[in-house]
């Protein structure tokens, strides 16, 4: 999976294999041997499939699978050799985890990297060619930083991760064990910190580090900035997408997932288990507790201090409607005064005809 | 042009070089040396321009150049030595791409780069010093790979392509003939797929490829997902500008344009000749037919069935009005109430009144 | 600061070394030390501190911080050890540029860079591993180039600059003085200029250069297109935060400050003195005015010739009360109509009542 410059081969397994594995129910041929895992769509002979959104059902007559897996509700709905589970889905991520595994790190340093001499690497640390370790960096055990891989000196980086190609992990930057980091993320660039100073701009020393925790996933070419005082803090198990911006000094609570193209602007406090939707914008200094879902697409530009679900999105219509619309709401204000006076004058009107 | 890390050295040629070229008639003197195509603003002695907007026209009158390319209604508009064609934007662009045509690739493979030995390299490819290619990789003839651009193992580039720097071409993804990568496009890197379980977020393996068709442009630091199970697949003729983010398993259709800042969520499938504008974001699982026109920072929530321009976008106004008018953004359904209320009472008074 | 590859190392200084480098007042005990500055929240014995919003003066009587820097009239709010300044900001940033310098540049070209041997290299100018140099490409005195660094054929690079890792910086393009440019920004990729003939897109070759003047700041992973025909300008002192698409040939004005994920189109033109909030997306050929403040996340889809703060950020509320007003947002040219209707009934009622 994180390898993204290395293929995986396939092997075939059986049916009864994949069975032992998920604990689940076959009924059908225990020896069939399947090679593959696949959407309904695209399921080929030889292949297993799966159906966790039942509006898929129909499409199992005609699918193409070896075998599927299905749910103890979908048990008799299709003749294909299956297998019932609980949760389909969570059946097909073990299977696709089995077929395509985290390939495993080969032990070495390659003669085309370079790694300053005082760098700390475990003896199993895989670093390949032109990847670039500074000074006084750490590796740890089971790790793999790729080609174009830049770690910065006093940097550490945590057990069993993958640092992606072209990357940046900045001086004195700290990532937790299983960090997976995708191809031209830069971690650890200055804040955008400016101070006006007779009509020009003076930048502010930004000291700080980015500190992330366990479990982290950061998608490709996305950015997080050093804190300027402080740290840049990511907690456990978050999932930043690709193309994400993250300010100086923000702060994300753990198990948080946020989708491409966001903003997050500076000093600001991000909490737990929430989701942020593609494209959301989010302002700078201000706070956001647990478990609030943002819409993509959306601009917050306020704390938020409840659970829930908030939206911005402007609603799309065909350009000719929406150019009528439009118009209009450049003159709300105005809409609503004159709902004012309408109503004044009615009552006046009203009053009059009593 | 591809090219970002080599300059073009510039030539003179005769007008009547340039008519034959464009077919087209000229008025003046055939034997006159221009070096460079420029615009109608800067042009000056030894440059040749154009006049495709009539909106310039009186620009001509001060211009510095030597000559003009005039549509056939312009060819008595200017005293300047002149090229009459049919369309001159389209000779415009012919001519430029005489005065900078794609530079040649030198045969080579640079001492400084990396070339796995069971790579497939044809031997008219040039290899730039620090570039990677992995294990199995095919690089097709007459192609460039640049400085720090990666290609990943088992992954096939296409013939007459142009790799730029930085760029990675993930493990097993596929690259049509005459690729224009522009630096720092990842391409390949993991979807965005993660299973809830119990609270925490986990990884679905991405197990699909990236597919491009021919003559595909991909601007700088964009990124395009793998697919979960099957494939991301970009058609033949289409243009990514810089910043994008394509989801996985997203369709784009033949011939399709997409300006910059735009992202596409995963499994949507856009048509053929569609246009987007920069920064506008399309929702997941959707699909959108051919020749749909999507304007800028217009988000797409749901299918367009129909061709057609399509737009959500906020006007802005100063901001003292913008507040104003927002603050009623909040009550419209309040509005809408109020609205019907007068309506009704309305009613009641003119039945009153009859 | 610049160098995201290097750690600093800190030292402790005394307060009254301090108060001379501020020119300020010392209260209490001028031998002190002192061996870092930071945030009221975070300081703690042997940190200096200081108050330069007065929303936190209380937070100053439970602070761990050594001593604190004040303002004139916070002289006596507190019993810490304080230096007293008119602009306690302003010497915050001084005395943060004391404790983190801009490294000093260590005069070398690595025997692990690629250097073409045209090219012109001033001797005090630092060239890390994996750096590369193109032909005649010019790199002024006191300048370091950082791993992963491209420089192509032509380009110059200014005095004192900082070239971050996985940066290009295109061919013939150019650099002013003390450059700041930040891991992955792609200077000088092509301009998204396509012309379309019979329903396919031909490329426009971008002749042109990116120029940028002196004291500026490019983000990580921002992106400057090469002009089409003339150049793309970027003036003096402009700083641009991460992640932003600057389109071929826009212009931007002195001193102007861009923030994250902002989207400019090309042949634009921004002016001196303009402040441009993150997310925010600007149309091609337009022109915006010296002092003009654009708000995050808005739109701007025509010129500007006034100064002011322009905003067309749609606000957001909770998922529910935000479905019931996008679905009036989609009816408000009914509206309008609807209101003026009213107006009409109302007063052939009121006539008919006179």
């Amino acid at each position: 999976m994180i390898h993204p410059l290395n293929a995986h081969s396939h092997q075939s397994v059986t049916l009864g294999e994949i069975a032992r594995l998920l604990d689940a129910e076959l009924i059908g041929n225990a020896m069939l041997l399947v090679s593959r895992i696949a959407s309904i769509q695209e399921a080929r002979e030889g292949d297993l499939t799966f159906l966790s959104n039942p509006h898929y059902r129909n499409q199992l007559l005609t699918c193409g699978a070896s075998a599927v897996i299905v749910g103890k509700d979908d048990r008799d709905c299709t003749n294909l050799v299956r297998l019932v589970v609980p949760d389909p889905y969570s059946a097909f991520r073990q299977v696709a985890l089995f077929f395509s595994p985290l390939l495993p790190v080969k032990a070495g340093i390659s003669p085309q990297a370079f790694v300053h001499q005082t760098a700390h690497i475990e003896p199993d640390v895989q670093i390949d060619a032109f990847a670039y370790i500074g000074k006084d960096a750490v590796i740890a055990s089971g790790t793999r930083i790729e080609a174009f891989a830049a770690i910065g000196d006093d940097a550490k980086v945590g057990k069993d991760s993958r640092i992606g190609p072209h990357t940046l992990i900045g001086h004195s930057c700290i990532l937790g064990d299983r960090a997976m980091i995708f191809g031209g993320a830069i971690i650890g660039g200055d804040g955008f910190g400016l101070a006006p100073e007779n009509g020009e701009w003076k930048k502010i020393p930004q000291t700080g580090r980015v500190v992330i925790g366990c479990d982290v996933e950061i998608g490709a070419n996305t950015t997080i900035d050093r804190g300027t005082l402080g740290d840049t803090v990511i907690g456990d198990g978050v999932k930043l997408d690709n193309l994400i911006q993250v300010g100086h000094n923000v702060i994300i609570g753990n198990h948080t997932a946020i989708a491409g193209c966001v903003g997050i602007a500076g000093s600001t406090k991000i909490g737990s288990h929430c989701t942020i939707g593609g494209a959301a914008m989010i302002h700078g200094h201000i706070e956001i507790c647990d478990k609030v879902q943002i819409s993509a697409a959306t601009a917050i530009t306020k704390s938020i201090a409840k659970p829930g679900i908030y939206t911005s999105l402007m609603p799309f219509s065909e350009h000719e409607a929406w150019r009528r619309n439009a118009v209009k709401l450049r003159h709300l204000d105005l809409m609503s005064e004159k709902i004012k006076e309408l109503e004044q004058k009615l009552l006046a009107l009203e009053r009059k005809n009593q």
